[in-house]
């Protein structure tokens, strides 16, 4: 607390990230990233761009991005005008809460998703109502046909990995016309469908990914928004009235490699869903209710075992998984999927860990 | 315009950065960069933290980038809970203005200033006075005697080159015990005084600093700020309410490298401020008057040419430096200081283009 900080900050409940362990081999399956490398192109792109010494780093990076959203135009099958760029979609959907979000009536979402959405709307002002999922913490995007400044949908929704159709996407939009309507899809690629497919019929629809899981690039910073050119004009106005040059050259340049190599990006991903299902039957062969998963992670509750008590115990035993002191969700373990050999030791270590009933 | 945006998209004035010019070899005089590359352990350190695959960036970096910070208090001798870092020092001070300049009374600044303060002013809402600079171009320190939100000087000036001493920054402070003094030294490492000396007895000054000039990592985007830790506080909450990860994984190495490496920062910024002495008095023998700069910039007028169409007429030799239509300076040009051979390059097309009287 200090008499010098704005009202604002005051209020304020910063969202926490998962743990970034200490230790040096942790099975670590707490921040749904890819348990595989980015394509091996990122590394020769970040090479091609440094050569023999890093002189290219003097200079500042292209401040519109510009071979990055046509690479992102390319694989989407969009237009250069449709195509926003930010550092990490993290970045892109604090734009989005400032630049069209803040409207008279509240926006809406619900009330399990994604627990950065409320942080920023603190942030930014805006004015919020959640609405709950179903007791099998699906969606009814008819509770959304009420007056609203926005609606924001998480597709897959965090932490459950439940995915909506593209129909049902559909009739959310047909049932908001006037107001934007933003689909989170960090995690699309394990399994959803894409509403990008939807954007040249839905001028209030924009689509938000990243590059920090499908694209195993975390570790660089980048994520993108998709939509009608007037959505992306004013996020491109916050943007330039933020910070000129928010994605760096190597992030620039790894990202275009990644977007670049479909191959890859096919081979991880499906291995990714194919070691989901076999951690799901292994987890409900250990008395887990496990949700349907269309998402890089699964989200689990034991019957007879404490969710906070299990990650603790995993985590003294350097496994990490994320747990959530939420209502609702406080009995249920957000785990990442990791290698085969990683889920394998996450079993192994919850075998000694629950007495199976038998 | 569109129905969708907030209602604060229809009244920014983004800022507009220089141009990045798309012909090959350009004589790049326009935007600050450091003519000299970042130290060699830049270099190392990326390659190191790629090694010969680039599954680090698979990970999150660490969200509080607390080696780099902790290289930033190792060199400007301060503690870490006193350092906060952004991505760029532009986003540090969009989170200055959120954070802190938000007040009842308008903040106050030069009117002739880094062009981006009334733009992030827009963008969150913050009220605002400009103070005329002197007819020299100089601050007069007293004029910031009046009740305020805030004060904001660049030191060295932008785009004027002109430092204030250390003396006149403590008698501002003393000014104002109950306001956030915000000094940008984003150039002062090429010849002003820094204000982190004062760190320690004021707790509302808060000093911003960039990795871009000095030490060349323009292309990198790292900055900070120093100051009391209940100021740094209030900027990590709105970080951590905006952004989890605003610095990559390479740009913290990349960083950290730099900062560790003062000998290639000494000779290089050295070598820069020798460049501007020299680049100041050929462009006094064409008639030029040059403002004192404590810059890697000079900020020069000619009493017989006109400034925009100098401009225009070294842009079509591949010459770029930056011209700014604003009041008072629309005849002035701002030159970065590159090598020799640039500067020389410049010298000769302006004798190409300036008929001097003798």
């Amino acid at each position: 607390m200090s008499r010098f900080w704005s009202d604002i900050v005051h209020r304020l409940a910063p969202y926490t990230p998962g743990e970034q362990p200490a230790v040096s081999h942790p099975v670590k399956l707490n921040t749904n990233e890819n348990p595989y490398g980015p394509s091996p192109r990122v590394l020769a792109a970040l090479n091609a761009e440094l050569g023999d010494h890093a002189d290219s780093l003097r200079r500042y990076p292209d401040p519109t991005s510009r071979a990055l959203r046509e690479a992102i135009a390319r694989r989407m099958g969009v237009r250069l005008e449709q195509v926003f760029v930010g550092n990490g979609s993290d970045e892109v959907l604090a734009h989005v809460f400032q630049g069209l979000l803040r409207h008279a009536d509240p926006i809406l979402f619900p009330d399990v998703t994604y627990s950065f959405y409320p942080t920023y709307a603190r942030l930014f002002e805006v004015q919020y109502s959640t609405l709950a999922l179903e007791a099998d913490f699906s969606i009814d995007v008819d509770a959304y046909r009420r007056p609203n400044g926005g609606v924001l949908i998480a597709n897959p929704n965090a932490p459950t990995g439940r995915a909506l159709p593209l129909s049902e996407i559909e009739r959310l939009l047909d049932a908001n016309p006037d107001s934007v309507v933003v689909i989170d899809e960090a995690y699309v690629d394990f399994g959803a469908e894409s509403a990008v497919a939807l954007v040249d019929r839905y001028p209030q629809l924009l689509v938000v990914q990243t590059l920090s899981k499908s694209r195993s690039l975390a570790g660089l910073r980048v994520g993108f928004a998709i939509g009608h050119p007037d959505l992306i004009e004013a996020l491109t106005r916050v943007k330039d009235s933020f910070n000129s040059y928010p994605i760096d050259r190597l992030a620039q340049v790894g990202a275009v490699a990644a977007l670049d190599d479909v191959e890859w990006f096919d081979k991880t991903r499906h291995a990714v869903m194919a070691t989901r299902d076999a951690l799901t039957a292994d987890l409900q062969a250990l008395g887990f209710s496990v949700l349907p998963s269309a998402a890089n992670f699964v989200f689990a509750t034991h019957a007879e075992e404490d969710a906070g008590a299990l990650a603790a115990a995993l985590r003294e035993r350097e496994i990490f998984v994320r747990h959530f002191r939420l209502p609702r969700i406080d009995q249920f373990l957000r785990i990442s999927v990791g290698t085969d050999a990683e889920c394998a030791a996450l079993v192994e270590a919850l075998k000694t860990l629950i007495k199976v009933a038998s």
